[in-house]
């Protein structure tokens, strides 16, 4: 756990580290869902990011502050999606060797993808367990270095940066909103809206099938999901002692949607905007849908997560 | 017909006239579908325009141009697609009354979405002689005026400027690729490469189940097709006199592709670049990747030309 906050000049530091390695993404906005939401909408598109996702901010600077012995050693992460190519493309930019651990039934184009940018694949067993067992076993192997997905305040620091860069471009916003799984994103967005918005607030929205984020806040504790049956597969995971404190300290509310919410979202971004969103990223809106009431009129920014979905497998 | 070729200055003054009633639609780019192609492509994303589709830029130029007495009356065009929505969002804007004759067995959604837009629909049977008594009867009892969707002068010049723009930004095109269906956009963007290109060639895909346009271009007198069962369905029509005579002058090959290759360009631009295209947007790209030998090393401009698919019945 980190013994101070993480400082603007962290951030700053962090998006001079990571540009060279990262697409500046664009902010897109459309008249028909703002009419329907009753309020101003920034779209930060991580869904056009390297890879298609945000997670190439976080997984870059992880991966850039490594010395030199580490990186010949090169690295490990377990994950079934975005974070497993992330953590390829990124070592693979820089010539380090990325060990993935993924489940023996992650989708197929999954495992393409990863072999693509390079990563070298360990399957495992599904659970959390076992995906913890192939990945410390890699680490032995190799002496190559473990990457979080979420709880790491380097990733963290990348992911704020989409944020960051959301609020140069709309610097008066009055919410930033972004979805909230292992609770990287969420630390790292509220990190920079705190250190570079003016009166603005952080929020995420949060599938009611997997809420534990919302259920941790109010308890004051990490509480695990039970289960997390939610369509949005990005937010199944469960928050980190490291970026837990953050969220305690600088997130203003978690608003939970059902999975009708979160599939009715994703369509309308789909239809009116004609961009390619996964449904992880159709959460934050369906929350600010949900609290038209709330947010009337307010100038909101969201961060569009990425665009990694199967399109063999739409919920419409 | 038009007794001379359009020239600079009308596209300059068609460009003028409808920009405070359009989108500059951004062009982007892929690694991935660069080192597919061999070549470097900028994609026009008029996905992006108003209503999804860049017949808003024809229709706009066509319909600022009424006298006050023809806004007055109205304005009518037959179309089960994009000219539907565009002629009547570009109505809408003017307060101008738009009648649309739409074929009874048009999608539900795009009556929705001419209606959404003020539209007037009048249903009719299918075929192009009942579509166009029923657009008639209409041009009588309203003294209304016709806009026909791709045989129009100032519809071909307003469907000219989105290469313009994609000229302005990417100066040094070689190529600059469209689909071609019933001709506006192909002859309009031969004109904007014409006058604005440096070197430049203008080519077109078309599907092989719908080669009107190849036989015409051949035969040098307009074919029309027999059948056209082609998932690109916004490209089922036939060349028109007006905008024939300027693609026999200014395009330089018409390429045709199987369906097969469309669907699999059409997901390509889906996976890769995350953006939602019709399939009749990816003729084009598919006419390229078909012919790789041929424009390897090449930059090349495609007009991506709308995003209004039914989400429902996707090809993959």
């Amino acid at each position: 756990m980190q013994s101070s906050m993480p400082t603007r000049q962290d951030l700053l530091d962090c998006h001079t580290r990571i540009k060279p390695y990262i697409h500046r993404t664009a902010v897109l906005s459309s008249t028909a869902i703002n009419d329907i939401a009753g309020a101003e909408i920034f779209f930060k598109c991580e869904n056009f990011q390297r890879m298609g996702a945000f997670k190439m901010r976080g997984a870059s600077n992880a991966i850039l502050q490594l010395s030199d012995a580490q990186r010949t050693n090169g690295v490990v992460t377990h994950s079934s999606g975005n974070m497993a190519q992330a953590v390829s493309l990124a070592a693979h930019s820089l010539d380090i060797p990325a060990y993935i651990v993924m489940p023996e039934n992650a989708p197929q184009v999954k495992k393409e993808a990863v072999k693509g940018y390079g990563g070298q694949i360990t399957e495992s067993v599904s659970t959390i367990e076992a995906r913890q067992a192939a990945a410390d076993a890699l680490i032995d192997q190799y002496a190559a270095t473990f990457i979080h997905p979420s709880n790491d305040l380097d990733v963290i620091l990348g992911q704020g940066t989409a944020a960051m860069e959301l609020l140069e471009e709309q610097p008066d916003l009055d919410v930033v909103a972004v979805p909230v799984g292992g609770g990287g994103l969420l630390a790292g967005t509220a990190l920079a809206v705190h250190h570079f918005g003016k009166n603005c607030k952080t929020i995420a929205g949060e599938p009611r099938a997997a809420d534990d984020a919302y259920l941790s806040l109010k308890a004051g504790k990490i509480i695990k999901n039970l289960k997390a049956d939610t369509i949005a597969d990005g937010l199944r995971t469960h928050l980190g002692d490291i970026n837990f404190p953050i969220i305690q300290q600088y997130v203003d509310e978690i608003i939970r949607v059902e999975e009708g919410e979160i599939i009715a979202a994703m369509r309308l971004v789909w239809e009116r905007m004609k961009i390619i969103i996964e449904p992880s990223c159709a959460v934050p809106l369906a929350a600010i849908l949900v609290e038209k009431a709330k947010f009337a009129g307010q100038k909101i920014g969201i961060v569009i997560t990425g665009g990694n979905v199967d399109l063999g497998k739409l919920p419409f």
